[in-house]
């Protein structure tokens, strides 16, 4: 939840022996100290303006319209600004009651593989907010490698060509077609800017190497 | 990884307490029974053909091209039809080593808020492979609900009025605008086929009591 800037958590009938538990840990966050519990889906979602519910569908006959992720997210993105979303999540073990299911909207299934649909919890709840969260999340500025120039490119090709003759890796009669060759192996390589000088450094001292051999 | 069709798991130097137990527990899945283990990286990985890792990026200097999991997921998806991918991920604690970074072609990361970019692994793994398998998994056909025919919407309309009418609600003064108003209201609700039924039920039935009231 911390991981995708939801903060609040709320718990009907949590199970308490792991509930006190889990709440009295050392490592405890911010969310889980903060949970309140309720005794009904009805209070514990009374400020939500959208209640959704998840479900892996399994024998229970929906009443509901239910969505795939990816399209209950975009609901769920539109409803925001407007009031509250509530996500519902049932047990691990028996999913959403009827009653539960009968205070929400609407509903969304993770899209998974058919012979294993049920999710564990903490995982089905990372995978509904990082799809909600998605478009909202500003990620930072990421890393851009910057590709080596063509120039260098042809430097580093050369100096290939310079070793393949000086090592007697070329044949001399298809010389013309081994270098478009290598040509073209160095192109595909994609060499970064930054790999490209330890490249060329590198090829340096063999060339040195070679050159003082003959 | 059973949720989104993934089946091999390799472990590389795990924390042998907890892998033995957890390998060994009755609970342990076939994925989990079938993992193998390495001592490096590169034994790991050595009959894939891409290597990913993940990072949530710290302090360290990444000498790798870094994606977000979506645009990384693309290109994993293209990899697949020519070669094993390797999904790299690091321990919670410290993620992954320069050394196993060397092994990657390149890096990812799931887009998280600022403030708390290390996720659980558990969690990072389902969201990798939910992104990685979005387009492949096929889900089965949708429960798609029909909405109300406009005929039983208008007959739902039309009683509502008549209610409205023999209940006092309705000024005669304005009834026209009350009746679009209450048209527009009845339309938004977007009441589907099966509801329908049951408000057209209950509205009778209210009629029927009103009707006999006067």
């Amino acid at each position: 939840m911390q991981n995708f800037g939801c903060d609040v958590l709320r718990l009907v009938n949590p199970y308490q022996v792991a509930f006190r538990e889990a709440v009295s840990a050392v490592s405890a966050g911010p969310i889980l100290t903060a949970a309140r519990e309720y005794e009904t889906v009805g209070g514990a979602a009374a400020d939500c303006s959208l209640i959704v519910g998840t479900t892996s569908i399994g024998h229970r006959e929906l009443q509901h319209p239910l969505y795939l992720l990816a399209a209950a997210a975009k609901r769920i993105r539109r409803e925001m600004p407007l009031g509250k979303v509530a996500l519902l999540f049932g047990s691990e073990k028996f999913g959403l009651s009827n009653e539960d299911l009968s205070h929400c909207h609407w509903l969304m299934r993770i899209p998974t593989v058919d012979q294993r649909r049920s999710m564990n919890l903490g995982q089905a709840v990372a995978v509904c907010l990082y799809e909600i969260a998605r478009s909202a999340v500003k990620p930072v500025a990421l890393k851009k490698i910057k590709p080596a120039a063509t120039d260098e490119i042809e430097r580093i090709t050369q100096m290939l060509l310079e070793a393949s003759r000086r090592s007697g890796y070329m044949n001399p009669v298809v010389a013309s077609s081994t270098e478009n060759k290598v040509r073209r192996m160095v192109r595909r390589l994609r060499i970064t800017d930054p790999d490209a000088a330890m490249w060329l450094g590198m090829l340096r001292q063999i060339l040195w190497k070679l050159r003082n051999v003959e």
